[in-house]
């Protein structure tokens, strides 16, 4: 893969091509085996089906801040949803915690999300059960952008439980997925699925966790990455808190509520769209972002339901692009309200803070 | 006071020496005023009365490390109970917190009290309602070590409702005030009675505090004396909690249990009598408590009772030796029983681990 690149790799596999240097006959015989057992081109219709696409390193919608997993980087994702995986992720926020939350990591967890997606945050989770749902719902519930990371494939909703909360993220945000259509979720699966969560955000808070927990896992790979990694407390009676507390007694920074969180990850000058300007240059938004900013810019102000007219787009489009626009840098959102930014905030139009630096830049700021 | 030192000052005021130089006549006859109505003679009496003492700087008993406090250090301390301040003080930790707390809060502090003093460390507090009030009782219940700070009089018990309890820790462990006997505690009071909890212990640990609370005003003196501060989280859902997490959001540090505690307060090699050995020498013990080693000696491990028996003490006044004993690393505790700490460890009787330079030690190693 790292020599040849996918494309030229498949091509060897399967015949049409040089065979891969360096590799003994056995082993390219194990991996033709394999090869043949796969249809690449019956993924992608499968995903096509479900309104999915697959993103790889070198599109322009691929979330360049995964670079920072090196070797381990995802070959591609596959995505469902209508909004750019690339922009949403910019200003991204991961919250993950325990299956067998307590009432009060539900709360925690909902109230976050909640909180987080009306600060103009992309929530993102796991989509299990228990905080993960909650964190999911609470970004919902708020008219929020939210982003699911499965470790199966994008068309097989798992837990089964929230099958219609799962799709109601593939309508509302993304539903994302490393292994193709049809992949049934393994153990192993779960841990490479949380490196891509930890990744892909700025930051990651964990919100009840035990001992050992999966979340744990998460967070120590955004600490490796030099993410944000918080932790909210609870009781030290609470075994569900425990390794929520070990984690802050650590390196994670304890947080309490939205604020605090969106303080840590949003404090970055360079990279704060709302302090710095937009990250990308008008005449590069797509046409439909492009239009709804239009919309907005004639109005000077209004809710998703008048920019959805006035773009003709739905509602729901107009939502998911004003959280593009909003993570650019190019509107505000205040409550149901969506304004242009402060024009004298856009007089740079240069792409900065591009994300793949963020690593080693956080790392340098990080306390 | 800093040039004359107390007594000549007194005497100065009495007009039994030299007028105070530096000062202006109008302010030496305001002090006279307030000389005049003080007793000295009659506090020590009415002290005495109540098994009390006077303790100050110079005196073999005077906790050093109250020298940290510089020009805020007290002039003296009134002092309750059987056992030598200055060797209790030696492992000491502060256990603060709401007056107001929740049942939670309660549950926690008597559970760390008693966590600690079954480690072998004097746990202090404010003997106040509350967080308190259940440390104490924690620590007496564990049939443990316990000192408590009051902001009035030895004499005056504050809480009233905690009267009974105060009077428990005199008898079984120590009631330290810095004003005379007869005085009330005001707000002031309370601020001032805080700093000495913070600087007389290795450490305070809060247990529920509301954002401006008097336990934070507390960990925060305990901080800029280099002393270890820490805090135990709760629900972010409770008011009760918001001010501990807001100083675990700063220098604080996490905890969840008493190992976790001791673990902290007790990882300086130099200053941990059971890694380093005894922080006097043998000969420098007072007589009973001499007694009440070489009756243990004998016995190569027993209960207190069998010691008290085999010293001619009463079993009160054999803990309290035991404690101090303990604290000083001539013994160890395991349960109900009480052993000679190993000889190896105690071959160098050479005085180590001045407290006077605590403050500068533990700044150093504060992460």
């Amino acid at each position: 893969m790292r020599e040849l690149g996918p494309v030229a790799l498949w091509r060897a596999l399967c015949g049409a091509g040089e065979p891969p240097p360096g590799a003994s006959a056995e082993r390219i015989a194990g991996c033709r085996l394999r090869a043949e057992r796969l249809d690449p081109a019956g993924d992608l219709a499968v995903a096509a089906a479900r309104g999915g696409r697959f993103v790889c390193p070198g599109d322009l919608e691929w979330p360049g801040q995964l670079d920072d997993l090196g070797d381990a980087r995802p070959v591609g994702l596959w995505v469902r949803g209508r909004p750019s995986l690339r922009m949403w992720a910019l200003r991204s926020v991961a919250v993950v915690g325990a299956r067998a939350c307590s009432d009060y990591g539900a709360h925690v967890a909902a109230t976050l999300g909640a909180g987080l997606a009306e600060r103009g945050w992309v929530v993102v989770s796991g989509a299990a059960h228990g905080v993960d749902g909650a964190v999911h719902r609470g970004a919902l519930a708020a008219d929020g952008a939210t982003i699911a990371v499965l470790a199966s494939g994008v068309d097989i909703p798992y837990p089964r439980g929230h099958a219609e909360l799962i799709e109601r993220i593939a309508e509302q945000g993304l539903v994302l997925a490393e292994l193709p259509p049809g992949a049934h979720p393994t153990r192993s699966r779960f841990v490479l699925r949380n490196r891509v969560i930890a990744a892909l955000t700025r930051g990651t808070v964990v919100v009840e966790a035990q001992y050992r927990s999966g979340s744990l896992v998460t967070a120590r790979r955004a600490l490796k990455l030099g993410r944000h990694t918080m932790g909210v407390p609870g009781p030290v009676t609470s075994g569900l808190s425990s390794g929520v507390h070990e984690l802050l007694r650590g390196e994670a920074v304890l947080v309490t509520d939205a604020d605090e969180v969106a303080e840590l990850v949003g404090g970055i000058g360079e990279l704060a769209p709302a302090r710095q300007g937009p990250l990308v240059e008008r005449d590069l938004l797509d046409p439909v972002t492009a239009r709804v900013l239009e919309a907005l810019s004639a109005q000077g102000g209004s809710d998703g339901r008048e920019v959805a007219r006035d773009s003709g787009t739905s509602c729901e489009e107009a939502l998911s692009r004003l959280y593009e626009l909003l993570a650019l840098g190019f509107v505000e959102r205040h409550g149901d309200r969506w304004e242009l930014a402060p024009t004298d905030r856009r007089k740079d139009g240069t792409r900065r803070g591009d994300p793949q630096i963020w690593g080693n830049r956080v790392k340098g700021l990080r306390r």
